[in-house]
């Protein structure tokens, strides 16, 4: 290529998830023809995002402040707490508006193998939270994989250890789910954990 | 969200092409989660490209200097000129390594409705190189649309007040096309431009 600063455009963008050779060109091309404004505001953006994001002291989600919104806000029931794997899941079950306690953000899930143990994961902070407040019921939400299970688990028995009881998401048919298309695992959860019909 | 940057940095991401709040959501988190470095990385290229990248004043393709590598290579055959719509069309010839003439980009193609009229094809320019440099062949390299073909249509003309002779790119089965899938169009431009088998 004839421009050396579009190369390195091009190369730069590749580290967007999803995003090869080809759509970072495609990519860099639009915003140089078209929406150069976009790209100048989506530069500071980040920078910007880069200096100011980090953790929410308490619940490890993404927040601008010491303390995140979710967990400075005094109408949160305090009694629940929701533990997630990655802020992005914290978005879905807010978009949900089907929750109204706190929530704790692993960052990740168990897998010692990539080097992702209970430390990584804040599972000391969590004991800390579990030690010192008034929590009454666990919501394990980690993801519906082994890891996901085997992450709820481990999370489960330190919950025991302070007689705190633990749920788990309800897994069977998602919404608009038609039998036919949905698999036999998530078919046998569902038909075990059928509910009285009201 | 919690974050008022990161919302910002999501909304920032949605000036992508092809990018909407799902996928804006899925890069920010990835770059605030696994890829800091990364991201920084992008923000300065970003903001680099922005002030280096210009257009080359010969063949208007993105350029660091004032003049493009490929028109600067004293090696490139100055008699045949191939006419492509975008900076994207001269990387995919050049890829194809079939093609030793220079460039000239439009930057768009003919379409008075949105405001795209020779002027800002610069077609006064390609008037005057036509008039001063000794150029022999201009290769129509639009894309095989109406518009496309309009424009070859409307290049060819002004290439013919010079005696300049105009070839445009052969229609026909893409490698590896399999006639049944083929459309019809394309099937009846392949049978009428057919070439004599050796």
């Amino acid at each position: 290529m004839s421009s050396p600063s579009l190369d390195e455009l091009i190369t730069a963008l590749k580290c967007l998830p999803g995003v090869g050779q080809k759509s970072a060109q495609r990519m860099a091309m639009h915003l140089l023809e078209r929406d150069r404004q976009g790209a100048s505001c989506l530069a500071s953006a980040m920078t910007a995002a880069l200096e100011t994001v980090r953790h929410c002291r308490q619940c490890r989600n993404f927040s601008d402040a010491d303390i995140c919104d979710i967990c400075a806000q005094d109408t949160r029931d305090q009694s629940i707490l929701c533990v997630v794997e990655t802020p992005a899941d914290v978005l879905a079950i807010e978009s949900s508006a089907a929750f109204q306690g706190r929530y704790f953000v692993l960052l990740g899930r168990l897998s010692p193998l990539d080097g992702y143990g209970p430390q990584q994961l804040g599972l000391d902070d969590l004991e800390q939270q579990l030690k010192q407040t008034r929590i009454k019921e666990i919501i394990l939400a980690t993801s519906a994989t082994v890891e996901g299970d085997i992450t709820a688990r481990f999370v489960a028995d330190i919950a025991a250890k302070y007689e705190v009881s633990s749920t788990r998401l309800a897994r069977g048919i998602p919404a608009g789910g038609e039998l036919e298309f949905v698999d036999s695992v998530t078919l046998s959860k569902a038909l075990s954990g059928r509910q009285q019909f009201e």
